[in-house]
């Protein structure tokens, strides 16, 4: 199922997506939840086009933790040797925005880069959760791409600011909870030209690692995100560029790049 | 004035702290804030005894954003040379407890750490602050334990494990709101022993330039903290331990050490 999170006439609410088609071409509807989706919840029954809401970011993190160099191309590129324990970051809530939502470049950077990742969307309150028991605390996965100041990142040796500023967390365009995340394309277009692909496959740490790795030290909440990690081909992103994520079997997230006002 | 959070029989609010005295030594009493602190509010004139309450963070942060390396003497301890840009990091929301509640020893370290610091609360919205403007976005002032697995830190790029376990974050007793924080004595001690003294007139970068380094990034919310920086004399926690952070002008944070259960 694809939980969409939307507000519609000034209301705000969760929804189940329904039917063929994608954010841009059409032709799906929301089937407004009763409840939130982390627990037992309904569906209303009463459906609205996708076209007529405003979808916001599918979900209200407590804490977004991201982790840096999980694919080795990627860390190659940046001239990084692959980690021996994973790179554990956090981004700040005041950073996440929704599908659609302008990227903002901050006046303190020069060089913006994309970085596509799969996001992994907590269902369950959780902490030093064993192997086995991972796939009961993840609810679901969104795409993101972990916007982040490269010249900021090389000068500065924790992350806080580089990859933390206002509007450098898009999530979206939903959660789909129905999904093997094992072996997933994904992919960054900057103004529907290819500039990352890769494979889920190809992470260093799975997401079984990640997850027992970081509730060894800190409770998840429900609706907490862990990003996975980003492919090779990461680059920079200019104002007035349309940047999308793409991963296979939940849909795409699309943002523009603006000055920041 | 000072002002707690705090919790009696199943309710939560927020006091203005009055008398003289200590948490310990008793003789302080609260007076019940009608509304939240960060705009009017006016007191209600039914006081507690603060021996009757519990005391609870005093702020419920959106997010800590916290400064490393701000004190000379402490970088030199380390090992570290003194930054050319602050080194700011994230303790998220789940890391933070109170005055008198345990900090649990994780069990993926050996090596825990005090670090006294004096925090910055925000009260209000802010972004881009002009250095002029700071003090118009400072609600406060509290005590912090950047509790800190050193072992961890050490073979972690990124401090999101070795910073931001549960209880890494002790805050309180409470937000002092009138306060020239520019010279003040910052000093932990450990089962009444001193182990860390400084003055906050030797950080590094101030509080001004704190405000205007990560507001460039980034928008803080009302109840955000900012942690300053930590003097020399760092060292390590064993379960059993009592570790009290005291400032001059505000009070005494104290936390016991127990095992993680």
């Amino acid at each position: 199922m694809r939980i969409a999170r939307f507000s519609i006439d000034g209301n705000v609410a969760f929804g189940a997506v329904e039917g063929e088609g994608t954010v841009e071409s059409g032709g799906l509807v929301i089937d407004i939840i009763k409840g939130i989706p982390y627990t037992d919840f309904e569906l209303s029954g009463t459906k609205v086009p996708l076209s007529k809401v405003r979808l916001l970011p599918p979900v209200l993190p407590n804490k977004v933790v991201a982790i840096g160099r999980n694919y080795a191309e990627h860390a190659e590129e940046l001239g990084n040797e692959v980690p021996e324990v994973p790179v554990a970051f956090f981004k700040p809530t005041t950073s996440v925005i929704g599908p659609g939502d302008a990227i903002e470049f901050p006046s303190f950077s020069s060089e913006l880069h994309h970085e596509a990742e799969l996001a992994v969307v907590i269902g369950r309150m959780c902490r030093e959760v064993p192997r086995e028991r991972v796939k009961d605390v993840i609810f679901g996965y969104t795409c993101a791409n972990d916007v982040t100041a490269r010249d900021v990142q090389r000068n500065e040796a924790q992350w806080a600011r580089a990859k933390g500023f206002d509007t450098s967390c898009p999530l979206g365009p939903w959660v789909e909870t129905d999904l093997d995340p094992s072996d997933l394309a994904v992919q960054a277009t900057v103004n529907g030209e290819q500039r990352q692909l890769g494979r889920t496959s190809d992470m260093i740490r799975s997401i079984e690692d990640l997850v027992v790795h970081i509730t060894e030290a800190m409770t998840l909440l429900p609706g907490d995100v862990i990003l996975t990690g980003t492919p090779a081909g990461v680059g920079p992103l200019t104002v007035g560029d349309e940047v999308a994520v793409t991963i296979e079997g939940i849909g795409t997230l699309t943002n523009k790049v603006i000055k920041r006002g």
